[in-house]
């Protein structure tokens, strides 16, 4: 499953870092109510229920803290515009997620697909999409039009990646770190720089907040990944070695068959190579994974990134944007422990 | 279904009225290739299915023509960009509608949901719509990103409302006018439009040529319709009533619902009232609609959007690219006789 950021309820409290900018995601939530309404009541309900489902809005706050963060003065609507937009392309891939992987709920609701049919859940999903690229065109800068074309063409191929190579745990061990970059780090890469572009700082500044984003990112898809296999079903919204049932191996699982002993890695590549696991053989896999070191191997490599985001911010000057995307980052710490 | 504008076989000669922009179309075709590659193999594989299964690239040769006719200096490199983008829009909504209508074959060719899955398949249309906007994007041309997302808007919203309205005759006597337009002849608009506005075609010239498509679009749409019930299946690649089978009340079905006697009347609307239309109700509701006049007040009403269509352009001076403008609207009334 690719990442969302936050499997809490919907009327759960927002988390600490976006305090700093609870202005504007305010009125990212006002546009996005205004953009994603139809006049075909199907749509436009598929979209209220997608709006009203929850969510942190992490992309948007990436882009409005790394615009804050440049400390330049700069067009809080254009602002409001593009991180509107990020939301919608998540939304989007919701949508299709949805369509694609037969899920029947997400964060402990019923899902646009199961609710609607997968007909008008494909358009609803277009649609959304569209209107993400719609806000850019009315925005009209042409750097981040392109960094977000770029990032739905990536993003899309390791979707479709993961579903051809889906159940083949060489593939899988080949494309685990491309995978996980395309489908989640680098949009919120691209929300950083976004951000920063926006706001009007320099390629150094840009580049800072983009490698955050990128190194945001791989922590945080590693601790969803490794969420799987340790969380609390209550709280995460989906049963413990879904991935695995989705033919998806995962950090935790993929480092726990290449480092147990010899004997015992043996017996779980002999699991993971087989055409179908069985519920036996996914449990047999979680059990292994925490048991054999693959979680606490995942979690060193998740606060390894994170760490390294952290360091990528070092040359920016302090503001309250700034400590806000350091604990946006530590929270990835606290979330997978 | 969706007017798609050739449905001969993919080895066709090309139309004559194609001649003029003979050398942007293979410009066109050689951009095609290149944008629509992928990594991913089976995206790249759905893909070249999609181009190499024919069709005469009717949007991109309309971007070309609108602009020719404009007959100013224009960059030729930046039409066939943005005709290749319209292409791809029309190949995305194709992948989307296959896997929307369950259709087995277009043009005579397995689709790629039916070949690929449709898992893969609204993937490949996430990645072609995305390149669409890559490419104007890469052009950077704010009004005509921003026609074409608002022209993505109304077309996902129009195939919305056909699933929803699907099987009710009552709302598609309401809504065929605005499914019509939004789903097809705003496409050709936009395509005239954008043509005229790369070509630095004054606001009178674009909204010529947008008139032109609009209208065109129309008569080509209704076109379609009729096709669909008097068509030979094995040039139209469908059954005979298709449409009804899918739910779908088109012109020549509700003139005659509308135009019948009385008695016949009743009968008629009665069998297009139930929920389901068996095989016998489909053949029945053709054949009423050739023998009553459906059929021929459905092509005078085309005919009628034809001429509209021509006498949009009266303004413009002569030109080759003007009359294969012509030589296309009139392939029209050639095609559904």
């Amino acid at each position: 499953m690719t990442a969302h950021f936050v499997s809490a309820p919907h009327n759960s409290k927002p988390p600490d870092w976006a305090a700093c900018a609870r202005q504007e995601l305010g009125d990212i939530e006002v546009t996005l109510g205004k953009v994603i309404g139809s006049s075909v009541p199907t749509i436009a309900r598929i979209n209220d229920h997608l709006l009203t489902s929850g969510g942190k809005r992490l992309r948007p706050a990436l882009v409005t803290l790394a615009a804050k963060a440049c400390r330049l003065p700069y067009d809080p609507d254009r602002v409001v515009n593009i991180a509107a937009a990020t939301e919608l392309l998540h939304m989007a891939t919701l949508l299709h997620d949805d369509v694609i992987d037969r899920t029947d709920s997400r964060r402990g609701r019923v899902t646009a697909n199961a609710f609607f049919g997968n007909k008008v859940t494909v358009l609803s999903g277009d649609y959304v999409l569209s209107r993400a690229f719609w806000l850019l065109a009315k925005d009209g800068d042409r750097d981040i039009l392109r960094l977000i074309a770029d990032l739905t063409i990536a993003m899309t191929e390791s979707e479709a990646l993961q579903v051809v190579i889906s159940g083949d745990v060489k593939s899988w061990e080949e494309y685990y770190w491309r995978i996980i970059r395309d489908k989640t780090a680098r949009f919120l890469d691209v929300c950083c720089r976004s951000g920063a572009i926006v706001a009007g700082g320099d390629e150094a500044l840009q580049d800072a907040f983009s490698e955050y984003g990128l190194n945001l990112g791989i922590a945080f898809q590693i601790t969803d990944d490794i969420l799987d296999i340790t969380g609390d079903p209550a709280k995460t919204g989906k049963p413990v070695g879904s991935d695995l049932r989705d033919g998806k191996f995962t950090l935790p699982v993929l480092l726990t068959l290449q480092n147990s002993t010899d004997e015992e890695g043996s017996a779980l590549m002999k699991i993971a190579r087989q055409k179908e696991l069985s519920e036996k053989d996914v449990a047999a896999l979680c059990e292994a994974t925490v048991r054999c070191g693959g979680v606490e191997m995942a979690r060193e490599a998740a606060a390894g990134y994170v760490d390294k985001a952290n360091r990528s911010l070092e040359g920016c000057a302090p503001s309250p944007a700034l400590d806000a995307l350091y604990a946006l980052a530590q929270s990835i710490i606290t979330r997978m422990n």
